[in-house]
């Protein structure tokens, strides 16, 4: 009987070695056989009964992904370039937690809550995990009385949206925001947000890209001087924000036919948003006769102007481009809005298909790896007493980010290094695995980042395919000569090219009192 | 009515100065009524309806916390430590989604797996928060048949448990892992992961520790030649388990009375749990007439022998202890454990009372800072075929080290800053802030960390005490005077020393062709 059950738990289990010594030991004893019944047993436990099958489905859940080495070593790549800038800009950094009270989630993204996880009810509060940094930001301001605040956060935010993975949405993705909080002096917080996409943009060597501002306030206003009825201006906005993904006609038609706009009014906002320029548009739309009918849109225009002259000082002018057809989905901004674009073809872009305007923060735009705008409203959402804290902030879009530097290392001939490391410490004869260990300590505490294989005795060659395939650029090589002569030979791996090199004194001073003990 | 209205919506939102406005402008057309109507319906919407409350709990979800900007500069120090340890000895990192599938966990954890969180089922598959690092990295490994690799994971994990967040014990906490997985020689990777942990305790400068191991095929071979039952191992390893909080006599009245052992063998578990040493230890116990009759202690003790001789070469022995009393909590361990303690009083112990053995990998012992152990078969659990990846690796327990390091930095006089801020561009009269944007313009482009405030003309004193607050220690301040000659003032805050710096060539050049059209 204890045999039929050795082979069945044998598949698993580390049974199989146990039960063989078991067999082959002449003297067993009685304690003995009943430890060994016993680690039987406990096996059979794990194996979940007597049936000892476990099915697993050896999946990720849906819209997720792990991140492999060589992803991970990209995103550590991009992160380090985006938090650079970050810090060279001044701002600190915070973290909430990865779930929030359900309410407060409640009524802050209007008909896209649905998307939101929420986690069941196990007894005690109800719980959501976070849609995006923005909102628990502003419950962090609101909970801390925080009037002033410069941050950014990096950190996964969730979407029950479709996936479509293939085209960069996941289910789970990070976000990477950088906001300013305070009452400062008009466009000097925004007009640094502008200058720090453009850093970043730059940085990362995405290829050419534009950055597009517009301003609520206009848009607003702009509605309103075409005769746009008030309950009609989100749904027309929603539709301005088609036109980097459709043709005027297209657009027009949608307003006309099933927004049941005026072709009148839908013709004079289709000469608005054509409408392209820098702070010559801004002065010239100042005196234009109907825009400059509403105060609001002149509020915002007079904003742009002074936008870019800060711009100009900031040296960003050349990629930012003031364009009336940009209007951002989110209910939340209240003034400057503003998004980049990649402009150069070939850079993967997403498909049309891709933008069901759901997920109105990553993919607004085509090439869209960029935007954001002010918010001076969100954080007295959540103070008692209303208490306003005016924000301005960005948002890269870095999952797309990501997948285009990967496609970049795809297809470059550059192998992409998952590790560090710079020395492999190898051996040329057989018993020198305690030389190599005390080397390998050697450049460890030196700092050296370093490794040595977990073999007693590899062979030369695989040692020296290993660092290939790791792209180890040296190897330290020991061999009985070498010790004797009190030196390590040190090879290029790249290259072949091999030196010599001294062990200092106390190397040659030979094995510590530690080490000769052994 | 409008009035009345105003009134309510003026609490919250930037309703104040439009309304403002409205009354104060004589020539106001019907499209500006119309914009500001709409303005307040929306505002209205936003309030949520007529009653105009919002009642928001501010807090974050039980169990869990913010990180401020200070915390934050803690934690990346901290991190920053530990990943350049993983680094140099060539780990690579993966990452993992938050959520598994709930199956994934199901069987894992034992009576534990009350304190995973489950996410709310709204179609499609079931889905739980990880609960720690190892489940998900076992399922990665057995999902792409993954059979070596030398990983990191440092991310948050989940878990319902009762909070003591004053001791340090969250629902949301970090992890931080550090495993290598693959079919290698016999404790070498083993041993490194403790040198790993005797490179991170010593840099992270907590204090004097000890690292205690054991191996769980000794303890399983000391209960059985003991007179232990099969059926009482796992309770009485438990038992033993409490003897770092507790005087033997009360573990040994625990293992009597309530888990009915017989007092001859408890008083032979007495014995062999006090014995603590090296070596020297496992040599004497392979001699020893009861334990060498044990062939899984025996073969535990053989390889603790083999680990010293490893972890002499790696010079870490003086913290080292062989402790057989030692006796991790979890069930997936196969051979060797081990726990790193702080020995050093006044390190804010842990108090018995936080130890209620739910939580085993964070709480286990008094000063606990880092704990692993190999474990064979879990690997095998995920494979449909069962097929085995030998794992062993270490955790360090990261929030802890944060605990410690901010009672440090509170205890410490010196200040946590939360920026990396070398500059701060000043000015000493009115009217230069674009002077001041084009000179932290050409620090920023020059990769200079700089700030500058956002005020049209802020007071000389402001944006000094700014910098003191800040803790920038370099003020560049720019006068009428500095200007005319081409020179920057450059003060160093501490000491109010003050140098005058000529300005580049192309700054001296005055102002582009792009900041002079502004």
């Amino acid at each position: 009987m204890l045999g039929t059950f050795c082979v069945r738990v044998c598949s698993g289990f580390r049974a199989t070695s146990c039960v063989r010594t078991l067999h082959s030991l002449p003297g067993i004893t009685v304690a003995q056989i009943d430890e060994e019944v016993a680690k039987l047993l406990e096996l059979k436990v794990r194996l979940g009964g007597d049936d000892g099958k476990h099915q697993f489905v050896l999946k990720t859940a849906k819209g997720t992904r792990d991140y492999n080495p060589k992803q991970m070593a990209i995103r550590e790549k991009v992160f380090n370039t985006i938090i650079s800038c970050f810090k060279r800009h001044g701002a600190e950094t915070i973290d909430t937690p990865v779930f929030e009270l359900k309410e407060t989630l409640t009524g802050k993204y209007g008909e896209d809550s649905k998307l939101i996880y929420d986690l069941k009810d196990q007894g005690g509060e109800l719980l959501s995990l976070r849609y995006d940094l923005t909102v628990p930001f502003a419950r962090y301001l609101a909970m801390n009385k925080i009037t002033n605040i410069k941050r950014y956060h990096i950190a996964k935010v969730y979407r029950r949206d479709n996936p479509a993975m293939t085209r960069g949405r996941y289910r789970e993705f990070y976000q990477c925001d950088f906001d300013i909080a305070g009452q400062y002096d008009a466009m000097i917080p925004d007009a640094e947000c502008l200058k720090i996409v453009h850093e970043i943009l730059s940085e990362l060597d995405l290829g050419d890209f534009r950055i597009k501002v517009n301003d609520r306030r206009i848009l607003d206003g702009m509605f309103a001087v075409c005769g746009v009825p008030d309950d009609k201006f989100r749904t027309i906005c929603s539709t301005v924000d088609k036109l980097d993904k459709m043709p005027w006609e297209e657009v027009k038609k949608e307003m006309v036919n099933e927004k049941g706009l005026s072709e009148e009014a839908a013709d004079q906002i289709g000469e608005y948003v054509s409408m392209q320029g820098g702070m010559d548009l801004a002065e010239r739309l100042l005196q234009d006769q109907k825009m400059s009918q509403s105060k609001l849109a002149c509020a915002g225009l007079s904003d742009i102007k002074l936008l870019f002259s800060y711009l100009q000082l900031f040296q960003v002018t050349d990629k930012v481009v003031f364009d009336l057809s940009l209007a951002r989905g989110l209910d939340y901004y209240t003034g400057i809005i503003y998004e980049a674009v990649l402009t150069q073809a070939g850079v993967a872009p997403v498909s049309n298909e891709a933008q069901n305007g759901t997920n109105a923060e990553e993919s607004v735009n085509v090439g869209s790896v960029a935007g954001g705008g002010r918010y001076d409203g969100l954080v007295g959402m959540f103070d008692p007493k209303g208490r306003k804290v005016p924000c301005v902030g960005v948002s890269i879009g870095i999952e797309r980010v990501f997948s285009i530097m990967e496609q970049k290392a795809e297809a470059s001939a550059e192998k992409v290094r998952t590790t560090e490391v710079q020395v492999m410490v190898a051996s040329a004869q057989k018993n020198l695995l305690e030389e190599r260990l005390r080397l390998v300590t050697e450049l460890w505490n030196a700092g050296i980042k370093a490794e040595v294989m977990y073999k007693m005795n590899p062979k030369l060659l695989s040692q020296l395919q290993y660092c290939e395939e790791a792209g180890i650029p040296l190897v330290a090589i020991l061999g009985e000569q070498e010790l004797k002569d009190g030196v390590v030979k040190l090879r290029v791996v790249a290259t072949r090219e091999e030196v010599g090199l001294l062990r200092s004194t106390q190397c040659m001073l030979g094995p510590s009192e530690d080490t000769r003990s052994i």
